[in-house]
């Protein structure tokens, strides 16, 4: 069985949970500390980070970016990269803004120094950081809305891996309780069709020791 | 003709620089001086970062990862992004690692505090970050030296993205004057090839206000 080595919280193997899914590809998940710096992790992955994707054949794939470039040309058929040149440009641009600028500017400022900081005993919050997560996510929803309102996806008229890459990192901030989602009509119209896909089951099933989801957080009906 | 909006010592756009002329692509360079955030250049790439793409047709690519993927896709029979399956895995797992660890644990804290900081008024370099630096340039050289002495070319058989990736940050650093090519011989000599190909020349050529690189810079048999 094709494995993915996760944490449930991290975007970025929620990104991949939601491409497999979509794709129709079984898996099964399997948790890795990632701060336990595990030899046999590290040798599958010497970056060190999730996800990890291994497939049944043994061939490891580490990193979501070539996860997902690799799952769009080995299950060729349900491609979510976009199909014309023009498309597979706005689809990688949008990854790579939410996957390298808002992960930067939003996620590990909220996600990073609220939740991860605790798990991985690195100290307290730093509060300047958590003010400028805040000030970042309502321009970065802002933007999200402006996408979200002139087209029918967030690339396009397609739904593509950057819907899954900015839901992605929706999801984890919603379940640390992080989104104000009157902030954008246009955004929580998007997330909701989003979340009522069956691809989005596993994710808004997720529970982790410590911290309680929102009770919007699986609600379909937020 | 084709423009590539650029800063030159940027291993972001020195790797499109790289990609174009092992291509054969021909391309005027425009610099973009991004900490000036100009609304037009902002309208092409919202993320405001070097290097961005404009072809002749007025397709405008922004994200070096994006051209990448792009000039593989539109001008495909000089593929430099593997032809197998694992070939690619491998490819993009390193253009990631140099472009995602590497970046932020040497090229950020080299040539982001000791150049970068000063160029964009940014204030005075930070020590820590500066011996940070240094302490990961060893341990990547090292990690480097062990792909140039087992593999022909860094992703294995074939020159790849992945070499000028690696070369690209490698390249800005020494033109800094932070790189001790002592460090391993294996890294000198893939290097020594790398700047040896015409694709190189531009690079090499490079000459930017306020900074004289060293004078091996240029040398091909430094």
């Amino acid at each position: 069985m094709r494995v993915l080595h996760h944490l449930p919280l991290s975007p970025y193997a929620r990104k991949v949970r939601l491409v497999l899914a979509e794709k129709r590809l079984p898996y099964e998940l399997r948790v890795e500390k990632t701060w336990e710096r595990r030899t046999e992790y590290l040798e599958m992955n010497p970056a060190g980070t999730v996800p990890t994707l291994v497939e049944d054949n043994g061939l490891i794939i580490p990193d979501s970016a070539v996860i997902c470039e690799y799952l769009d040309e080995a299950y060729a058929d349900s491609s979510l990269m976009g199909r014309t040149i023009a498309e597979r440009i706005e689809v990688r641009r949008l990854i790579a803004w939410f996957d390298g600028k808002f992960a930067a500017e939003v996620t590990s400022n909220l996600y990073g120094e609220k939740y991860l900081r605790r798990l991985t005993g690195r100290g307290i919050p730093d509060p300047a950081a958590i003010r400028t997560g805040y000030t970042a996510l309502r321009y970065h929803l802002e933007y999200l809305g402006w996408l979200a309102e002139t087209r029918k996806w967030l690339a396009g008229h397609a739904l593509s891996v950057a819907d899954f890459a900015a839901a992605a990192h929706l999801s984890t901030l919603d379940f640390i309780g992080e989104v104000d989602w009157t902030i954008s009509p246009a955004v929580k119209d998007w997330y909701a069709r989003m979340k009522s896909r069956p691809s989005f089951r596993g994710i808004l099933a997720d529970r982790v020791p410590g911290t309680t989801p929102p009770a919007h957080y699986a609600d379909l009906d937020f």
